[in-house]
């Protein structure tokens, strides 16, 4: 008997590769011909609507085979294969293909109910983002965190009832109760005249764009508690001085994007105004009376109301109310005014919290401008991404242009520390290439590490070439990267507050430092790794990244191990075709050694 | 049967009134030779000693009438009188005479065990204090909470791991762990050259002496924990700044005492240098082969050690030791450096954990210079104070010329809060003059409220009538007045942390200024406020409280009540004796209206 077999990461099963924009067609193959098969349906199903069961055509390699036409509109598609037999006795009957759950193959299944689909998503649009952005490399700032650049060291305009470091070295601490309520909130006065003073550091280090952490007036130090969307937080400086930043920055080659934090605002905003320092009357927790009363749901008025997983101090805002849509993206809105000032995009803070048709409103604004960029706070894979019981829309075409990229941060993590193979991660990166829309897979914002986790080197157990290793993999890996400031100065910490420590000025580690500027300086080298195509080759226990265009390649070969490899070419193994054959692969790589910690890069033309 | 009496309080009965000198004599007349007694005999016993049983001689007066030498020396002598019988059978039998407890007079026992004795306190020398002390009124200053004198309002050498308030009009609190161990320290900024810049400030109100707490190197805010007796600091500025702010304030006519925290210092103390931040090897804590390690008593070393109220942070020291004692108060020793600069006093910190040799030793070092005055932190009665089972020495001679004045604070806010009588509150100070020799009384450093206290606005329960009679209080009575800083400007709180907030500069409150203002000129006008004689008078409702000479007299009433009061002459009694007799009284009194919680000063003549 013949094989059975469809593996859709193979040109010969599904072509093309991955997400199918909408109106295109894909070439299905299915292995099965010489194997007491009589007929193969592809059955497929766009999400919600009523499947299609088509009949596939033998071919003579012993395929059958089928078109089929995305036509159903955008959203996940998904399908397996019907096998119909015939018995000896000529009884039809039907066994099922569906994924296996591992790689791209499948296996055959007695009954339906155990068989695993396959996904493909289909796209509306092809989300090209701006090009400045695809060949960016960012940095991301907490501005509380970052540099004062006032040059006597005061804070701007402290708020009421906070505490301000005594020395910058310190280590950041919260204030709590025994409750575990924020008592007073800590300020160490990064600024925005501190970022400014830094830009020689930035460009030195080889960044070209800034993500900044919230800026808007706020209570706390790290401003998800909006307390004025159309302001700047006082301690950081004045709206002058953020525009003399954007100008400066702008100048200098860089583009900034802002935090945008949409879902809920401080309980002390000027729209909730908890405590009336807002003024009486103003807020909806003063006065039902208020404008702001219907952003926010009132269980029981005023001291119950729906906030951010139940954190009081973050009310969460009604994001259908079309007042609250207006004041955000309407034409005199919020993105607006920061826009015009000349931002270059924005990342949205907890997208999962935000329907579509509000990601939707905020695209739209952007996209009355040539340039702008938006992300998205997604933890997992956005294709697929079901929030308050609603499939997501982010990547399908005017939501988001990409987002933010933690499972390179976790596989980096799992990798280096020996916690998955090589094989692992070439599973799940090949696995989000597939779900990922091209261009938005390409305009994943990378990262391995955020104000939101631990500290990089702290994952890494403080070890400097894991650390190495780990810039390697955000650098090569498709997507933009962009480092969380300070991981190329060593620091480190576990999570909030400790990965929130202050800028060791003047303690900058540099041996940390030369790792992180030698691979982004590769990556500004080298154009293949800014938009090349993308192909991770594995061993036991090596990987190797592939970044290639049509005549040329970039192979990063990185060993996770205490020990000294060296390479047998033949003990590579890819999920997708790629075009370095075995045999050029041999003559690249066989008995080349990489050290413990080590990696390998070379460069070079691909054959004809 | 005629009266049976006795009361110290009165000349007829003990003439001198109160503490003797040693080697003094006192007159003792006892009434009740017509009351069937046939002999009475004073049994007076220096404590320790064997008991006198003394004879007293009938006088034509009714009065049993002896004199007593007090040659044993200094000390407490306690004495009752027995009374002896004949009964109509010609049988002899003994009753016993001796304090009621409550005023000066005492009652009959017939049981010795049941009858109080009196008490004398005999002095061994005269403790006059310096007369720039006398003259003095002090404003007590907490050098964190008071002003930065730096223009830019930045801090001096912030330390590691502590918080600086964002803003100084914010409360102060404790950052403590859930134990309530503090975790950091928390700190304003007050400095050396914030003091200086407000000497124009302080002589507007009418200071004229300062008295600060701890300015040596430590950890926390309060400085209770030194770090090292021989800096300033660095957060109060150098030791240069401290010379020049000492050097000001003297050319501007004021003097300067510090606090002498020698009881125990801080774990993070050079001396004892728990965290090893003075280095390896240094301290106690670190070495036994230490200088500092006899200094300090280890049950187990190094986590087990006496500590000041089993607070951790606090080592006791071994006040025995003989190093630290040379140390402290030997030629070149802490004393002598910072009196060098020209200091004029000390006041020494929980003086109860002090022993007398280890206070004289000070004292010793003190005389050897003309006007350096020494005080001690005691609570109560500083007479017939015990600690750690040892009758205490402070007073009787070469020990302190005063103690810090805690009971006129207490029976201020009894008084003024209705929680005594004006009777209870003569009671109280007539005891206290009797006990104490009479320029230690006059030596008392006053204070209606200190950083150990809630604020007297608040213990006042934010009367500001009441306070204006608290501060009436402060500088009529005998003593030299300290007002702890704030006081004069509104500050509320209760205790610790909230007693110790920030100087309210620029929202000073002006009814409290002006009345303290007011009462300071009035003890700055009236020679006889600071070193006049002292007497109370007592109605029902009101206390007057006299200072006089022997020509002139200044009397104050105060009436603590909610109404109006029409004054009685004949309504007052009084303890003791004074010049003013019941007629004079009516004439300067009679029928004044002295309105709610408000005072009426009169001054005038003695009539012969």
């Amino acid at each position: 008997m013949g094989e059975i077999y469809y593996n859709p990461w193979k040109s010969a099963y599904k072509s093309p590769f991955g997400a199918i924009q909408e109106g295109q067609s894909a070439r299905f193959g299915f292995l099965g011909a010489d194997s007491g098969i009589d007929q193969v349906y592809l059955v497929i199903e766009p999400e919600g609507q009523k499947a299609y069961r088509i009949k596939m055509t033998p071919q003579e390699n012993g395929f059958f085979q089928t078109e089929f036409a995305f036509t159903d509109g955008k959203g996940l598609y998904f399908y397996h294969f019907e096998l119909e037999y015939l018995s000896a006795n000529q009884q039809r009957f039907t066994r099922y293909y569906g994924w296996s759950g591992e790689n791209g193959h499948g296996e055959v299944r007695d009954y339906l109910k155990e068989c695993m689909n396959y996904q493909v998503t289909c796209y509306q649009k092809a989300e090209k983002a701006p090009d400045w952005y695809r060949q960016a490399v960012f940095y991301q700032i907490f501005p509380d965190r970052f540099f004062n650049g006032n040059p006597d060291g005061h804070v701007n305009n402290p708020k009421e009832n906070t505490f301000l470091y005594g020395d910058l070295r310190d280590d950041p601490m919260y204030i709590k109760d025994a409750q575990g309520e924020v008592l007073r909130w800590d300020f160490y006065g990064g600024n925005f005249a501190g970022i400014q003073a830094k830009i020689p550091y930035l460009k030195e280090l080889g960044v070209n764009a800034l993500y900044l952490n919230p800026i808007f007036e706020a209570r706390s130090n790290h401003r998800y508690d909006t307390a004025d969307y159309l302001k700047v937080d006082p301690i950081l400086g004045t709206e002058a001085e953020f525009q003399e930043l954007l100008d400066t920055l702008h100048q200098e080659g860089f583009r900034v994007i802002l935090d945008g934090v949409f879902s809920h605002v401080g309980r002390h905003s000027r729209y909730f105004n908890y405590d009336g320092a807002y003024g009486p009357g103003v807020g909806a927790y003063q006065d039902i009376k208020s404008p702001y009363f219907p952003w926010f749901t009132f269980l029981n008025y005023p001291n119950e109301y729906r906030s951010w997983w139940g954190v009081k101090d973050l009310p969460e805002v009604n994001k259908e109310n079309e007042e609250f849509q207006r004041f955000i993206y309407g034409a005199k809105g919020v993105l607006s005014k920061w826009n015009q000032m000349g931002l270059d995009g924005w990342r949205l803070d907890v997208a999962d919290e935000l329907p579509d048709e509000f990601i939707a409103g905020i695209r739209n604004n952007l996209d009355h401008y040539e340039d702008k960029v938006l992300l998205g706070e997604v933890w997992e894979d956005a294709s697929n991404k079901v929030s308050y019981g609603v499939r997501r829309q982010y990547i399908l075409g005017d939501h988001l242009h990409g987002v933010m990229n933690y499972p390179l941060r976790s596989a980096t993590i799992d990798f280096l520390m020996e916690n998955c193979s090589p094989e692992d991660i070439a599973l799940v990166f090949t696995r989000l290439q597939e779900n990922y829309p091209r261009e938005v897979f390409y305009n994943s914002l990378n990262n391995i590490g955020t104000h939101d986790t631990e500290r990089i080197l702290s994952q890494l157990e403080g070890d400097y070439e894991k650390l190495s290793l780990a810039f390697a993999l955000l650098v090569t890996f498709p997507g933009v990267p962009c480092i969380y400031y300070g991981d190329e100065a060593g620091l480190t910490g576990g999570k909030d507050p400790d990965n929130r420590k202050f800028f060791p000025w003047g303690r900058v580690d540099e041996t940390c430092y030369r790792e992180c500027r030698k691979w982004l300086a590769l990556r500004k080298e080298n154009h293949l790794l800014q938009g090349g195509e993308f192909g991770l080759i594995y061993s036991e226990r090596l990987l190797g990244v592939l970044r290639y265009d049509e005549t040329q390649f970039i192979l990063t070969v990185l060993n996770p191990l205490g020990v000294e490899v060296i390479v047998s070419a033949k003990d590579f193994a890819a999920f997708r075709e790629l075009p370095l054959t075995r045999e050029r692969l041999a003559e690249l790589l066989e008995g080349q050694r990489i050290r413990a910690h080590g990696s390998y890069v070379i460069e070079g033309e691909l054959s004809e």
